[in-house]
């Protein structure tokens, strides 16, 4: 089969693919040729010879013809401006998380041949009273332009399903945490760099209350949620094609309590509270305490506590620490 | 004050600008000058020298920009390709619906005076399971095309609020009943007909069963309700500007019992079931039910009994009944 990763080159675009080269476990068959797409691709490409690269930004009509003139069976939509990027540019946020994705569901259409998306959104699609548990039929009501466009993108794909154009998963993902790397435009990059950089250590910062409860998943599970969403039989979802993710609701300090039982108790000293109104006015407009009915019916499949998290992130990623108990 | 109708043609635009220029009752202050823009105007024209018509499509940068040149204070958004016809013709509708919206949105933005909005979005947003109540927090789940782009249009709404380059309000309007004239090509259609065409001594017909369940709102308490969203301060409604109004949960049943009761009782002779599944297949995904608190706090009106929705048709309309009791 054909598959298409758009936003092949980010951190879960990249890791997505190394599990289908790898593992393969999609139910539509072998996997023959995947196209990645990104903007860029910043690790070192794979010589395998089922992988093609496409280095453009996704929001171009050329460059979308050209990522599906295979016709792949299986699209896996991960591109977009992040959070904080997309609430300080307006318009780049429009232009490529609402309007590309637009422009490749036309193609999509054009087709004429039903392609399967799993589409990456986002629990940034809610919003207002956080203090309410979100269940499945809660509605979106973002307080972001990022949250806002996925919502917008999320109706599409439902639209595009139910009239037979495309056959799409709309997965509202937790705030991924633990990202390898450098941290990024995301305004919960935070989560994961109050991990991360301590391990290896520098210090690291975090703009929200101790006590500020997030909603979680590693990107471990995250990876296997997407392949189980590419692998449900379309009879299973009927028309909703929104599907919120099972998380984690933790806080910051179980976070930090967590890495000081897997890590040295000394380490804390490197994580330090800086408020910053910018990112608490986004990141605690996100509610962190879901019911997900639906996806545990589904398959979809969640962590257990901050310390697996924590662990999860130091078995895949090869951290070595200096000093652990 | 500088007050713009797009839609200002259709039977509910011109009711609010007849209700306008009579009573005003706008609390920003005295209505100046109004622009009706809409793509024909059938009735006749007013001579009343406040009013100006645009005859054109809304969807087009250039009418926009003049239906925006004194830079209005207040704007409703009534222009609509309808439900039956946005089904049908998928790119009519996405066309008009949505990005004919977001274009009037994009040049309200760069006028950088915040004007406010009064959006027509609809209760087709939402479908799925509709045998639950509809609360204020329910996501919307289309089952339509017209249903989606209204929702779509509802989250830009709310997003260019919150950001500051409209003051916007999307009112979800239940099924409109009793509208004059003739039948449109909205799948509601019916629900007006089978009361309007028998007082004309006119066979009429329905395409869903008799217990059918539908959520309808006048054209006098529609007309009220989008000027009181026009009074609502910003500060009332804060981030979140969708607001389902409060409707009549009736059947049509009790729609053709009320008739009766009105008229004269043969006159359900007139009132025929002919099923049809295009309609049945949209009509009964829209919810019947709801609990329309956050409205009923902000002061939007109802109507109280089916009775009263056919008395309130004959009044406004100077129906004369052959035979009445």
């Amino acid at each position: 089969m054909q598959v298409l990763i758009i936003g092949g080159g980010g951190f879960l675009g990249r890791r997505l693919a190394r599990e289908l080269l790898a593992n393969g476990g999609l139910y539509q068959g072998e996997l023959r040729h995947m196209i990645l797409l990104d903007k860029s691709f910043p690790e070192s490409k794979t010589n395998d010879d089922r992988v093609e690269y496409i280095e453009a930004d996704f929001n171009n009509e050329a460059v979308i013809r050209n990522a599906l003139r295979h016709r792949p069976e299986l699209i896996f939509h991960l591109a977009a401006i992040v959070s904080g990027e997309a609430e300080k540019n307006f318009d780049l946020g429009m232009r490529i998380n609402f309007h590309g994705t637009l422009q490749l569901l036309e193609q999509c259409r054009a087709l004429h041949h039903h392609p399967r998306i799993v589409f990456a959104s986002s629990c940034a699609v809610f919003g207002g009273d956080v203090s309410k548990t979100i269940h499945d039929e809660t509605g979106p009501k973002p307080r972001s332009s990022y949250g806002t466009q996925k919502a917008m993108v999320e109706l599409l794909m439902n639209d595009y399903s139910r009239r037979g154009f495309v056959d799409a998963r709309s997965l509202r993902l937790p705030t991924i945490a633990i990202r390898p790397g450098k941290p990024n435009a995301a305004t919960s990059s935070f989560v994961s760099a109050i991990i991360r950089e301590p391990l290896a250590g520098q210090r690291a910062t975090y703009p929200v209350p101790l006590k500020t409860e997030v909603w979680i998943q590693s990107p471990k599970r995250v990876v296997q949620n997407f392949i189980h969403a590419a692998n449900l039989e379309e009879r299973l979802l009927g028309d909703d094609r929104m599907i919120n993710l099972p998380g984690l609701t933790t806080t910051i300090e179980a976070l930090i309590r967590a890495l000081e039982k897997i890590a040295d108790p000394g380490i804390t000293r490197l994580i330090v509270h800086e408020p910053d109104a910018f990112l608490e006015g986004i990141v605690l407009t996100w509610p962190p305490r879901f019911h997900t009915e639906r996806a545990n019916t589904l398959g979809f499949v969640r962590d257990n506590s901050a310390e697996e998290v924590i662990k999860s992130y130091i078995v895949e990623e090869g951290i070595t620490m200096g000093s652990t108990k």
